[in-house]
């Protein structure tokens, strides 16, 4: 047996003890309570990296959440790839839905329980391990390795543009390798192609400067409840965006991504069922993986106001406070849809009403990869050994901000490397992963680096 | 000085006192947690109310909260009033807008704040005191008396129609004088001629089974805090209510109450500046008064979904929660405009998504009184003496759904008597009540107990 495989082999119970310290940090960055849980979390990554060997690490502090490099440079001649992770975690809430503690890995019905497992903690675990094997089986990684851990995904990667900006020498690289990124479905796997871009904002609609009464004041007065449903709705109309231009930028559908939908066996009936949804609903005209993979929306994330207790409060609100987030293709631009989007709410908004656009973040540019590179090619080759069949290749609706810059500033495509699937409730109760792909992921690490060492070697002589 | 007036005047720091005991007991009794309180609150009104006098006093049960009962008979001859109040109030969410905590009575700027010392503790405390000084004065209350004082005033009255006509005998009376229905401004009395009915449901709307990631499921599934936006912005059209056949019922506003309107001194800029308002909004076609007294109205008094905390969360939710209440006027009926609206809420639910519609209470009819009988003359005199001015014949936005019950099943009209003001914060952070009103309103019942007797007295021997 291949000496590397028979350390991952021997060590996989340490690595699943290793897994649970990592969830059991409970680093959400998105609120700042957690400030100091994502230190600590990056804390364990660097130390994991430290003990893996003789890597180069390094914490590097943001004006939010640090991220954590490292760097080994003893291949010579040899390609350099770039590791991309995030060891953030979205918030457990509901907490009340969850069957087990959020922050606890749990392993139930041969699943792998806990906030983050899957995005991306577990993903992002496995080529630390891998690089480690190199180490002690007493062999070198056939590839020049950075490793660059984030923990501002789950809040836009707001200072990473920046920070890899910065960095661009110590991250200059051949590939980027994403951990982050998950494939498509658990039954066969997948490369990603494409991820959505994202812009958001939140706003607020304040009407009277107080609470009032309902019926001593109602008939008389703008209810910011109604304003704010009023602007909600006025964004779609019949499933399409009903914002102004925000389609203008739109490219349509590539010829090679309609066919390579028509060629995945996808059961829209039994999607529906597993995401219990009685039907589907969406921009009219396009498939349901065409609205969700290559396709832009407007969601809204949250919408509150008014009183949300037991039974009832004849109130007339004050205020009421909208959260949405957009998906962005080719191309459009996030400042522009946002631009778009804030000049709409301020046309849609009536009399006795004020509205207060608040920008989350910048958002992310949208991204494309061909399928038909030498690295793709390796990671082609890579999962087909590791699955027994050749991978599809899929779009993906979720955004990793990322890719655009590595590609910007490194001039490096990005391959989405990650053994998470699409179907393990992530930003939600009971997050989980799929302990079989822990143990495939660990061995496929260890094969695309060698095969990428071919294959960019191959490419260079040529 | 009359010996009634003067035991009133005597004892006015320990009525506060008794006040301020009262408002400590958080009487929520729209939260199923304040249960036992609204308990102790009844107990507490019994006590006082045994305090006062030969009184026979009752607690009577009910299905949800007690209502206390008390009976003085000892004036043969006289007219039999009915006092009406209640002792359970709103919850004080949002606390932390509060500026001194909700359940403790605190002076402040002339004003003393306290969650229910408007709505309705202050004004249903005074007819027990003024019985009192009958009796410490060496006199007798100038009319029988029936007192009663519930707790479900906040959740809709749910039991007091059927504990009403159980004790039909008891409660016999030829008025009622209502401690509840708050005067209309505070530099000049008002007695209130008609009070809007209440229907109120909250909703759940579903799309999904479970909390989905925006990114990854956006665009193919109703979301459905979309929907519930729809179906509240489908319920106006430009102010006016659009559920089909909403004004079918409706009476034009009687030309009595237009004229009286007319001769009120309204000054709208005022009013909206009071309440912090840019500008008044609502049915085309009429003014402020008569969209918030003598038309109807569907307010949305809480709508939820999502994700609500700090930064964003990229949620599709699974499910969307929204509360609303109609006030109605004559002829509408509650269960005919509760009827309606379901079917309007059904007709527009769209595809992916699943309507569940919780009826939280019956509602009640909307009451008028006509600002001609004797019992009204005898409110009027009294006013007048007290304050200096003739009052104001006033409509009121708000409910007091036991005005029907009590003439449909007594045969009694009701004369609101209360010495809270409209402007209070009633139902919302910093509720107050004037303490001048609080003196002014301990001698006006002892009038108006005099005047009922004169003049219904007269009435009778014509």
């Amino acid at each position: 047996m291949d000496a590397v495989l028979k350390v991952l082999a021997d060590n996989y119970g340490a690595y699943l003890r290793d897994l649970a310290e990592f969830v059991a940090i409970p680093s959400v960055s998105t609120d700042p309570a957690h400030e100091s849980d994502v230190q600590r979390a990056a804390d364990w990554v660097a130390q994991r990296l430290r003990k893996a060997g003789p890597i180069e690490v390094e914490k590097w502090q943001t004006p939010h959440h640090p991220a954590v490099f490292g760097r080994w440079n003893d291949a010579p001649g040899a390609p350099t790839v770039l590791v991309y992770g995030h060891m953030d975690v979205q918030p457990p809430d509901p907490v009340e839905l969850w069957h087990s503690p959020p922050f606890t890995l749990t392993a139930r019905d041969g699943r792998l329980y806990g906030r983050g497992v899957s995005d991306d903690k577990a993903s992002m675990l496995l080529p630390i391990l891998a690089a480690e094997a190199f180490f002690l089986a007493g062999e070198k990684p056939p590839v020049n390795l950075r490793l660059l851990f984030e923990a501002e995904e789950e809040i836009g990667s707001v200072d990473l543009p920046m920070l890899v900006r910065e960095r661009r020498d110590a991250l200059a690289c051949d590939v980027v390798l994403s951990a982050d990124g998950a494939m498509w479905r658990p039954e066969k796997p997948s490369i990603t192609v494409s991820s959505r871009g994202l812009a958001g904002l939140s706003f607020t609609v304040r009407g009277p400067g107080k609470d009032l009464h309902s019926g001593r004041h109602g008939g008389g007065l703008a209810n910011p409840l109604h304003a704010a449903a009023e602007l909600v709705a006025s964004l779609h109309d019949g499933g399409k965006v009903a914002v102004a231009g925000f389609y203008d930028d739109v490219e349509a559908i590539d010829p090679r991504l309609r066919k390579a939908l028509d060629q995945l066996s996808f059961d829209e009936k039994k999607y529906l069922a597993e995401v219990g949804a009685s039907a589907g609903f969406g921009e009219p005209g396009y498939s349901m993986l065409e609205r969700q993979w290559y396709r832009p929306t407007i969601e809204v994330n949250g919408f509150y106001g008014g009183y949300q207790g037991p039974g009832r409060k004849t109130v007339l609100p004050r205020e009421a406070h909208v959260k949405l987030t957009c998906r962005l293709v080719p191309n459009q631009r996030p400042d522009d849809v946002i631009r778009k989007l804030r000049r709409h709410l301020e046309q849609h908004c009536g009399p006795g009403i004020s509205l207060a656009i608040e920008e989350t973040d910048g958002g992310a540019m949208p991204y494309r990869v061909s399928p038909d590179s030498p690295a793709m090619r390796a990671a082609a080759d890579t999962l087909a050994h590791i699955f027994g069949m050749p991978p599809d290749f899929v779009g993906m609706g979720g955004t990793v901000p990322i890719t655009t810059t590595f590609r910007d500033v490194l001039g490096a495509d990005t391959i989405f490397f990650s053994f998470s699937t699409a179907d393990e409730d992530i930003h939600a109760p009971d997050e989980f992963y799929r302990p079989e792909r822990f143990r495939m992921g660990l061995e496929a690490w260890v094969l695309i680096w060698r095969n990428l060492a071919k294959q960019l070697h191959i490419d260079r002589t040529q």
